[in-house]
């Protein structure tokens, strides 16, 4: 235990004061450790495109002021008491969510993103005792230790954090509709979780088409361990590409054709969305009678699972290719991401905060 | 080789001469005998909702004029000279296809019904001669041995005949999906399909629940196996059942709220649909997002697996409930069925045509 950290921590984090405001340098006060708590010293903040939805509170049920930011990257600078896993000094992540009941089946599961009383998320979220969470975009901030993962020797701190959560969204599915030797599947959308998916799948052994909307990223997608690349806006490729696929790995948010990417699927095949929209998608009850396929759903992966696939990411030297910004230059970055110009994933450097 | 069936068989049939037409009396030939032909006297047939939707064209397509009718049993009128599998006299039943290619993978694999050339059905198909098929509504059918199964001893003809579709329908999503001793599992919709799932679920070893529009069916339910019972039209029922339900089987052909009833699902639950709308469905992503839950669909069955649910049903005393009807009564039968006033299949006593 550290009696320093008895007491609250100040810190500085980016605030946005209500859906859509710019963001400003604020200060909040991290808990005071808990004998179970790490307080890690951020060193970098992916920005996801989720954190873009709740800052405009596209979703609904935001909380403000919100200091967003799910894809932490950092150092342990203190721990509780009765912390054994981490000790000061060690790189350690935290991704989407900060707590579960760990009573429930799904988190004695290890899927704890399912936890029926219902994870507490980084950010945006109120925790078990009703105070409200702070995220990534921040200096510091203190999590359950059971809630933090190791960031393998071999990744890069900067490059580490967009796994956290771009990185277990499509890794998680990957695994769970067993991706590898002898499947074949498409990554739909090549953009912050599309680019990582390519790069897994790849290392796991399948074969990997990836279908964006224009051939603009060809090269890139090969370049990260694609074996075909097509272009969804030519007709041709729906027809070419007909029931191939064991595997689609939906990663845009947009709206979907969902039918005419199910006729992609072989029998059994299926199509899962990691990026959701707002509004309802629609298909065809045909299109998933008449091959028994299936449409489905993933959301991020439990902390074993996290841990797995940095590990994963780590012997397979897998990396998000990065744009790191300061601080002030967010604003501007989550206009760019709208515009999708951003190859593919921005990271605040927290020194500059 | 029977040499009596060298030439073709005139075959009285109930025929419709173009959509919505009522049925006639009329006859057509039976093709003379290939060496692994079975020709089969058809003692009853089963009316199928998807009768209606191809006599009335509303899926597009018909081929008038058309004989429905895949639901049937009957017994071995003649052999050709290949056939090993079955005898003169023996009781035998054909379902929904009649013929596949017999070398994709999925035929080598006994999924026959998703053939990748496409089977060829029982009614309103050509098959691979280019020859337009004709369904059960009729004395008698000639059928390739590899698509007859055989109905057990323990099962009675009539009851039999609705298992060759509403049976093998449901049966192989359940077993698909796993259903079994510990598995919590609903049926959507007491027609036709539903009745025949509860029983099969029942026997299966789950705990079966039934999701009706209003509570008339209930003591039915329960006497053919069902544990609990809830009407869909009380909002209630959606609040009590949230997240209990690893399958939900559904067997209504009108379009769903399909995120009330995926709300209904545990995580990694899975809605099935056997009957399709013409229209769309709509869901949102989200509701399969946050429990990593599917919608699928599922066809008919293999003939292996068709065999399997006729032995399975006979072993656990299944039965369709059926009313039997004479072959006049086919036209007023539809319209019955359209208003769900039928408990719960019509069969037409081929005998009567």
């Amino acid at each position: 235990m550290c009696n320093q950290h008895t007491n609250t921590t100040p810190t500085r984090v980016l605030s946005v004061a209500n859906a859509k405001a710019p963001f400003e340098t604020t200060t909040i006060e991290r808990r005071a450790l808990r004998p179970d708590d790490v307080l890690i010293d951020i060193k970098f903040s992916g920005i996801c495109h989720s954190d873009i939805h709740s800052a405009f509170d596209e979703w609904g049920g935001g909380m403000f002021p919100m200091v967003p930011g799910h894809e932490i990257a950092g150092v342990v600078e203190a721990v509780g008491r009765n912390v054994t896993k981490y000790a000061v000094g060690d790189r350690v992540g935290v991704g989407c969510f900060v707590d579960s009941c760990g009573e429930c089946e799904y988190c004695l599961a290890g899927d704890e993103q399912y936890c029926t009383k219902g994870v507490v998320q980084t950010y945006n979220s109120l925790d078990y005792d009703g105070e409200q969470t702070y995220g990534g975009y921040s200096q510091k901030i203190v999590v359950k230790e059971g809630f933090v993962v190791r960031i393998p020797d071999a990744l890069e701190m900067d490059v580490a954090s967009p796994l956290l959560c771009a990185g277990i969204t499509t890794y998680s599915p990957l695994k769970h509709w067993n991706v590898g030797p002898g499947k074949k599947v498409a990554i739909v959308g090549m953009g912050g979780l599309g680019h990582v998916a390519i790069q897994f799948a790849h290392a796991m052994g399948a074969e990997v088409t990836v279908l964006s909307r224009s051939m603009n990223k060809e090269s890139e997608a090969l370049s990260f361990g694609a074996d075909h690349y097509f272009a969804t806006s030519n007709e041709e490729t729906f027809k070419e590409l007909a029931g191939r696929f064991d595997v689609i790995l939906n990663t845009v948010s947009a709206n979907l054709e969902v039918d005419a990417y199910l006729s992609l699927l072989r029998i059994d095949g299926t199509l899962v969305n990691v990026g959701a929209p707002a509004e309802p998608d629609q298909y065809s009850v045909f299109s998933l009678i008449m091959g028994r396929r299936s449409i489905a759903g993933s959301l991020v992966g439990g902390i074993k699972e996290t841990q797995e696939m940095l590990n994963f990411a780590a012997e397979h030297k897998i990396a998000p290719q990065i744009e790191v910004i300061n601080a002030s230059q967010v604003d501007e970055a989550y206009e760019r991401v709208l515009k999708s110009d951003v190859r593919y994933r921005f990271v605040i450097d927290v020194a500059t905060l």
